[in-house]
């Protein structure tokens, strides 16, 4: 495609910051008269203001995508996926809008407020494009005063982040998200959210990974053991998340010059941050000297050696891994909080890519009662799978021709090697859609007969019904397999019970499937 | 539910209207004051704005809803019925973002564009929330010049109109097309087209009905041929749709006063408009002194022949209804339009409803060349099916009783009489959950055996698994069929064996299935 007017402009940018680097680095001369030569020359490709009729620039908006039709169908293999394992442990399914007044959104994300999307005040209600599944479910809840749910819900939500969409980092994404909603005994709930996860990560089959598990009570239980004043426990949290990106020391200085934890603190924290295990190291924390006087951490130790109970019960607990690192951004989380992590690069083509976060989610006890005039709490646990990292590298594995895609059904072409058999073409798919079989032909007159096998091939057609002249005078039409190029006379009378069974049969034999 | 605000506000204009219609009625001060009364106690009701901490309204943004389990199951298998036509079709699918460019949208909906929904110029770029998925086909085919495409898109659009919810007319609203773009042979994706909507409201068995085709060229030519001038055209073709809705003489007005065309001319168009009939009506017609000098309407005339020939040949010719009041509001069809209209009101509960208009659609030929720099055409014909109006259909046959759906697919829940038992309901949910079986337990360590069963006879949950500490030390257990309270003792070894054979054969039964 012809270079675009704003990939033009970003050149531009970016030329000129190059140009004033040499200038202020005091490059030789001619080197910098190189690069501005390269900048008069990109300004020269652009159209002027004055230039009629001017076109806009033909691109979807920044940090979102089409899903054209070999995406959808990965996205939809994925999402059928995960849905059969919501319905499993018998969510069931709501949808929102996707705006929300502005007022149920604000003061629900912390520092990440200013990534929402605002609608523009055309008169009437100020909106805004929900940010996650998560608040709109409590606003849901709280307005429709429901005390129990268990519900999955599947849907786009929209942030202003600098997108990186070839690491499946996007504006407009999906979230993909169960959560239980009630008043219930401690961890039960919370460890089928783990169970939910180990299904859906071994459903998808996408490697190796481990469930990271901590407790934001444990976590502020810390904080206060380590002497961090209790009104830095949120900032000071959402520091100790980015362990996961960036090493101790990064964190450390951080703490220390921007959150206002002192040095003695910090590295306080530094040692607790870097433990992970089992029950074994949550039996030995409830022993540690400082932690043991902290109600929090004791509250959270004990919930997570529960948690680790149940895990076992259900199977799960060679995937979990209690780790004080894990920290979590978002404000709400009140109690357990959890992260799947894929533990191997995933193959694709001959490179190695990493992965990383794929599924998270936590306790949030307190979301409810914020929308609830009288404050009333329901308690909630939930987990969100990351489904556009899944979408990205079985995408880059299309890609890279590792795995194939169907993207229609079609079992049976209707085709004809002669000309004006137009109408017979039409009366044979009339029957056959009518049948119940998924059935195309060319939708010209007199169409070739080798684009009609082509477009066959091209997309995974495994039968064709060929009309010719001398058939029809006898009462029969050709069924040709496609694959093997077989063709055998059918009584036109029998088309629809032959085509059945043989659609059948291929369908046992997969070769009807899908990768 | 407590008022809101809003509604309070609302009945406070619609009483404040009465008693203002009252007062110029000069009826008597009595009833005046008797209504002017209503209106104080009304405005009593409004917290006043200064009243302190004042909470937001809690509700979704005005002409959108959230939709409940109930709903989403609804929706999901009137969606799911939709798609399998599509498919049947060899329909591919695909997805655009929810926001486009407002480039993109603005002058493709002439005097609609007003209700496009605006983001608010965060920095950046200009974007609107998308009207329809038409407008982003073509802006997706010639993007990525795409000459041939043969898909479905089911979503959201988003449109700033006057809701009227109880109809089903929302703010946002599901669109759910199926569209044929190519160059192909005269009205033989067009006739598809029809093929696939007699298919789906087939499918969906929601009432008998008539598909109404008309051809803008006729429209066009008809105008002409009654003296309209021709930069009148599409003004006028407005006008005329409104003939569903309005009597003949109404929009006769509108014409004159407010569209400029002369008495004379709108009384020829208004003995066009009112005929409808099949190939007898096209041939008679194309006899038709004046129209037969237009070249327009020969033209449109004789696709409507060849649509209608095709339509014979499909087996939905009965179905077919040419009507030349038919003109559909939107300016970008260019070719044959067709609607579908329920022919007899539904009944809901013991009350008619009257639908309507449940789907529609047309050629296009001119859309995507309006995106492409060399204004290179793709001609394109699709149909949208009116899914809310179902939806709203079914919703209100569920509230009034006449049809009942299940929210979640659980087959078994697992139960326990006595306390305790957690540890052993989790170990048979895991094990219930790896084999593949929809499974439930209560959250509670020891929940009340009368709530638990009342939890499956609430959710159409068919078995129970009952657990009890005689039974588990003699190695079985017992599983109940919730309809017919029987029990039977199962071996705990064979327990995964013995519920899929019953889960098998009740759902071979029916007794699983929802309406």
């Amino acid at each position: 495609m012809a270079e675009t007017q704003e990939s033009i402009l970003l050149k531009i940018k970016e030329q000129g910051d190059l140009v004033r680097k040499l200038k202020s680095a005091k490059e030789s001369s001619e080197k910098i008269k190189e690069e501005v030569a390269k900048l008069l020359s990109l300004k020269a490709q652009l159209v002027p203001e004055d230039a009629a009729p001017q076109k806009f620039t033909l691109k979807t908006a920044k940090g979102t995508r089409d899903y054209n039709p070999q995406q959808m169908s990965i996205r939809n293999g994925v999402l059928d996926k995960i849905i059969a394992v919501f319905k499993r442990h018998g969510a069931e399914c709501i949808d929102t809008p996707v705006f929300e007044l502005k007022d149920v959104l604000t003061g629900k994300y912390g520092e990440d407020s200013k990534l929402i999307y605002d609608l523009k005040d055309q008169g009437g209600e100020i909106l805004s494009l929900r940010y996650d599944l998560t608040v709109p479910l409590a606003r849901y809840l709280a307005m429709n005063k429901i005390n129990n749910l268990k519900r999955y819900h599947i849907a786009k939500v929209y942030r202003r982040d600098n997108p990186a969409m070839t690491r499946g980092r996007y504006r407009e994404f999906y979230q993909c998200d169960f959560d239980i909603a009630g008043q219930y005994d401690p961890m039960v709930p919370d460890a089928e959210c783990l169970k939910v996860v180990t299904e859906i990560l071994d459903a998808l089959d996408i490697g190796t990974y481990v469930l990271k598990v901590n407790h934001r009570r444990l976590l502020d239980g810390m904080f206060e053991a380590c002497g961090v004043p209790a009104d830095k426990f949120r900032s000071t949290c959402s520091t100790v998340d980015k362990l996961d990106k960036s090493p101790w020391e990064e964190v450390r200085t951080e703490m220390i010059n921007e959150k206002g934890v002192s040095p003695d603190a910090a590295d306080r924290i530094g040692e607790y941050v870097r433990l992970n295990g089992g029950v074994d190291l949550a039996d030995k924390l409830l022993k540690d000297e400082k932690l043991s006087k902290t109600k929090a951490a004791v509250e959270g130790l004990q919930g997570i050696k529960l948690l680790l109970e149940y895990c076992e019960l259900f199977g799960i607990k060679d995937k979990i891994l209690f780790d004080l690192s894990l920290a979590r951004g978002l404000d709400y989380y009140t109690g357990v909080i959890y992260e799947a992590v894929l533990t191997q690069p995933i193959k694709i083509g001959n490179e190695d890519q990493t992965v990383g976060s794929i599924a998270g989610g936590g306790r949030y006890d307190n979301l409810v009662g914020m929308f609830d005039s009288k404050n009333k709490q329901v308690p909630c646990v939930g987990v969100s799978i990351g489904v556009e990292r899944v979408f990205s590298v079985l995408e880059a594995k299309l890609a890279a021709g590792d795995i194939s895609v169907r993207t229609s059904d079609v079992d049976v072409y209707v085709a004809s090697a002669q000309k004006n058999f137009l109408e017979e073409r039409m009366k044979i798919c009339a029957e056959l859609w009518n049948a119940g079989i998924k059935t195309e032909q060319s939708y010209k007159k007199n169409p070739k007969m080798l684009t009609q096998l082509q477009h066959c091939e091209e997309n995974g057609i495994p039968l064709a019904v060929v009309l010719g002249e001398s058939e029809l005078k006898r009462g029969v039409v050709k069924v040709r397999n496609i694959t093997t190029r077989q063709e055998d006379e059918v009584a036109r009378d029998n088309l629809v019970e032959e085509l059945k069974t043989r659609i059948a049969a291929l369908s046992v034999k997969g070769v009807n499937g899908t990768a």
